[in-house]
């Protein structure tokens, strides 16, 4: 592979990901630019709505390195949202206040799905990549970027039922009565994923996230059809070298417990694992085939400091020694969670995971 | 054990709940008495509220009745709610239109939870009695009436959050900050179900059913602490014997895959079993300590005829040949689902299931 272009001052979220040695346990937190820091609801209050921040680059770049500048993370995250691709494809995006994202063309038909177009990501997406861009040259080399798109099952879910849902209603009607068209359109978000990663990469990110937030609503059967077969295709398409040093990839489907295993065969790199699973049990699950990122409870962050650092132990405990483990929490950091206690969990990774790369 | 005193018409529901011999799979569906029955929609509309029809012993029965005289089904439950005990508590129960469950007195203090009070069944919650003796009388001996209860943390997080939740911000807040107070509400609360179900089987219901909505958002250590402690102390505190015979408790955790052998080791009789889990892997866990009950998503009833007989058979033989089977969905029956398609559904487990329980 030779030597990497780019030298990296803090590299081990890139090398534990890839499951090679680390002195210490990296950490960053999933939605760590977020409503729980002032500062972000600040610049959110001057971009007006969620997707005018998405787009401004500057702005975008400047959430995304508040996190970093108030705690010791070892990698920066793309500020944007999984509803990106959808909206490029002309469903209409919008953030109702505290009602979730809404399509205002949502997809019910086969038709609707055949007419459906795969985005240009230098087009319509391209301030994604400006924001991108920004970033990576902001950072200066002091932690990688990650960059991430949403799964093309979880897509499908907002775009055929035209935002949240607590039944999937349409997406598993279509699901059922007319699967030709829905698997039409994972193959065509796929296929968009693939483009809107490699574009990210070629801006400039260094490490990449798949999350298929609603994978976890499926039968296991329906799961590998609908939703691990398009994650695989992504896998198997996207750019896994840049700059001279391999891309990790990460898959994430909250509540996948039960089929970490099948989820590892896609040749990924690495599983993001949500709280329901002991990361013990997920660790034997999957072996020395991929590293695991996980798995804290967000809810900790309601609990007493001591709490909180009992719990990093737990969890560091349930892992083990060795390399492969990238510390997170197993969803996004909550808004209402005091920025203090952040510190703490953060710290508390810092302070004693060490024991555990030792020979 | 002797004769029952009553003989039912059909018993295969309590007979496979015991894991006892049937010459076909019983079926059921949770909700079966709901909002997809337009006769269901009657009622209700001439009620008023949805707590108004549980108060009303004559309409329960009646819509308790409907879907058994619509399909050949192998039990009645009981129409009621699971939140009628925290009502019966003093924490004002009110059903806002599309916006689910409130309470007008959420617990969030120490103090709150120190005053609340064990109901006497026979006091605020008697209207639930005497639903549960009109049905059973205008069963006529028909099929099993199954009586049923919220767990202790379902009531909780509810009681505690004061409605639905997506993140259990207040609960867990408790959990972490406050785990004494929490532990005393969930064994207020495992009291206070115990004298409830046991007052249902005093007023006629044959099975129970322990429903734990939201034990599937904790880490499996939190679940054992917080949620299966105090359904083990329901299980061991229940009435397991009426009029003759044994009255099998099922435990259900939505989203329990990873943790039914521990479920399993309680005593309970049956568990429900959701979609995201093969019954095979299921079954395999839990061997023959338990029945398992389920699992089909509630949204194949999307689906074509043909596609909803097809998911039968694959449930079917997921389970394979043998005692031990109550078929059902995965969750409740969805109020858009036609009822013609209910109807396929419970056709297909009778046309289908007898072969699996030949020799």
């Amino acid at each position: 592979m030779g030597k990497p272009v780019t030298e990296l001052i803090n590299d081990i979220y890139l090398r534990a990901a890839l499951s090679q040695p680390v002195d210490r346990t990296p950490v960053w937190m999933m939605r760590q630019a977020g409503r729980y820091l002032p500062e972000y609801r600040a610049v959110r209050a001057k971009a007006g709505d969620f997707m005018s921040l998405c787009r401004n680059a500057d702005l975008a770049c400047e959430v995304t390195l508040q996190p970093l500048e108030r705690y010791p993370l070892d990698a920066a995250i793309l500020f944007s949202d999984i509803l990106t691709i959808p909206d490029a494809m002309g469903l209409g995006l919008t953030f109702e206040q505290g009602e979730g994202p809404r399509f205002a063309r949502p997809l019910r038909t086969s038709s609707d799905v055949k007419s459906l177009l795969i985005p240009d990501p230098a087009d319509k997406l391209s301030y994604v990549m400006n924001a991108v861009a920004v970033i990576r040259r902001e950072l200066k080399n002091t932690v990688p970027l990650i960059g991430f798109s949403g799964s093309p099952w979880t897509l499908a879910t907002y775009m055929v039922e035209g935002g949240s849902s607590k039944e999937y209603r349409h997406v598993k009607g279509m699901m059922f009565s007319d699967p030709d068209s829905l698997h039409l359109l994972l193959d065509k978000l796929a296929d968009s994923v693939i483009l809107y990663l490699n574009a990210q990469v070629q801006s400039g990110a260094q490490a990449l996230m798949v999350f298929d937030t609603w994978g976890g609503v499926l039968t296991p059967r329906d799961y590998q059809l609908f939703s691990l077969q398009y994650m695989q295709k992504i896998v198997d398409g996207v750019t896994r070298h840049a700059d001279g040093r391999q891309v990790p990839i990460t898959l994430f489907t909250k509540n996948s417990g039960q089929w970490l295993s099948k989820m590892a065969e896609t040749g990924c790199d690495c599983l993001g694992v949500d709280w329901t699973t002991d990361l013990k049990d997920a660790r034997a699950e999957v072996g020395d085939k991929v590293a695991l990122q996980g798995n804290m409870d967000p809810s900790i962050l309601y609990g007493s400091d001591e709490r909180i650092r009992q719990e990093v132990k737990t969890i560091l405990d349930s892992y083990g020694k060795g390399n492969g483990h990238v510390f997170n929490l197993g969803h996004g950091i909550h808004q209402f969670v005091d920025p203090a206690k952040a510190g703490v969990f953060l710290e508390a990774v810092r302070e004693f995971s060490p024991s555990y790369h030792q020979e």
